[in-house]
């Protein structure tokens, strides 16, 4: 495979395009690639190239593209995974297996049960990794769209934005049942044409946070009927939708 | 949620039940739990029970069942995960994932790109670690049948076995096509009376482990267009499946 580089706004015409600095440094400290090298390069909103390196510096490097190819296929859905944030290797995972099954973007949020605050998000630049994290994990599955890791925000700040997005709400098989008993098999959840699918922290949603999201017309989905660890349920939810909707 | 105990060959009418050696270490020193408590205790096979703490020791606990109780739902088409040995702490979580998805069987392969040997994989007493894995999975994930870890393998011999599974083995979207193309997407593969799910070390599948799968029989089926982490690509596959078969 060749190397890839994510060069945001690239404009595949021009005689001579400069990567951004940590591409750069990548291109040259890291993989050590000569004038000459073939590679490829992605503007991170579908587009892929073959292209070759036409300088490389100490610090700097520009490519030339040479033809467009065929980047992984996106999903037809536009999928939002809004995830409670998790303990920090194991958010990066989710992040990173989010991106490989094809979300097009991440919204963390912070709920009742999360053990951490939004302060503490904001001050350790943790949306900053997260969106470092994104960018790699689309150059190493192919695909040539980089989702966008929004800020993170409350749980209630969430529900009370309108979206015309369909919003899945992943629920524990125990407990007493919700809703009347009226959760969705995710088998059972019919193609919507974008959907948000919410994933809840380690301890789970607290009932008020049920209760808020159900009145906001969230609708509840069951994972089956075996509990599922918090890291492993965000790609459980999204492999189960994406093929129930032919998707994956 | 009641502490659960695994108590294999456990007889539910005996008035007094002692718990093996580290499940009656784990009540007494960690959990700290006296005469009168109340816990869950299943067989490994299916059956499970709310049980009273009758005795315990210093090292040594006995329980008493009270009444049969439902665990988590067992998936209809028994489900063998063969993969290949990945990095340590990776295979863990494969591993722990595998038995919460609910698989009956975990078979650990050693294929030509496997980081690991045969006789290392000996040495380090790793399959009794996974099956400790199993059993702390079990209890985690609500089922009562703890999956069996079987002793490694290469994957010659594993190929070589004759077997009435149907065996899927997961194929990369990236390469030449295989099999003149006939790789099926995971949503068309039909629900059997029992299936082996094959999955691949992190550096894919040799040439000659493909075609030597393929002349056995093995069905090579695509989870999709992006190209999956090693360690995500078993979580997906048997979500995938699962929710094809509606056995989520």
């Amino acid at each position: 495979m060749r190397p890839r580089f994510y060069v945001p706004g690239l404009d595949a015409t021009a005689a001579c395009v400069p990567l951004p600095d940590d591409e750069a440094e990548h291109l040259v400290r890291v993989l050590r690639l000569a004038t000459g090298a073939e590679v490829e390069v992605f503007d991170g909103r579908g587009g892929l190239w073959r292209a070759e390196v036409i300088e490389s510096g100490k610090r700097s490097a520009s490519i030339h593209a040479i033809e467009a190819i065929a980047a992984a296929p996106e999903v037809a859905v536009p999928l939002t995974l809004v995830i409670s944030i998790l303990k920090a290797d194991k958010m990066d995972d989710v992040v990173r297996d989010a991106v490989m099954l094809g979300v097009t973007g991440i919204w963390p949020v912070v709920s009742d049960r999360s053990e951490i605050s939004l302060s503490t998000v904001a001050k350790s630049q943790r949306v900053a990794r997260w969106q470092r994290i994104a960018v790699s994990s689309t150059k190493q599955c192919g695909r040539a769209v980089v989702p966008v890791v929004a800020p993170a925000q409350g749980l209630a700040s969430y529900l009370n934005e309108p979206t015309s997005s369909v919003r899945l709400l992943c629920v524990e098989p125990v407990g007493p049942p919700l809703m009347g008993g009226r959760v969705l098999p995710v088998q059972a959840v019919g193609k919507p044409e974008s959907a948000h699918v919410i994933v809840g922290p380690e301890g789970g949603w607290a009932p008020a946070e049920l209760s808020a999201a159900f009145a906001a017309g969230v609708v509840p989905v069951s994972l089956g009927g075996r509990t599922l660890r918090a890291d492993a349920a965000p790609l459980v939810a999204l492999a189960a939708l994406l093929t129930t909707w032919s998707e994956l």
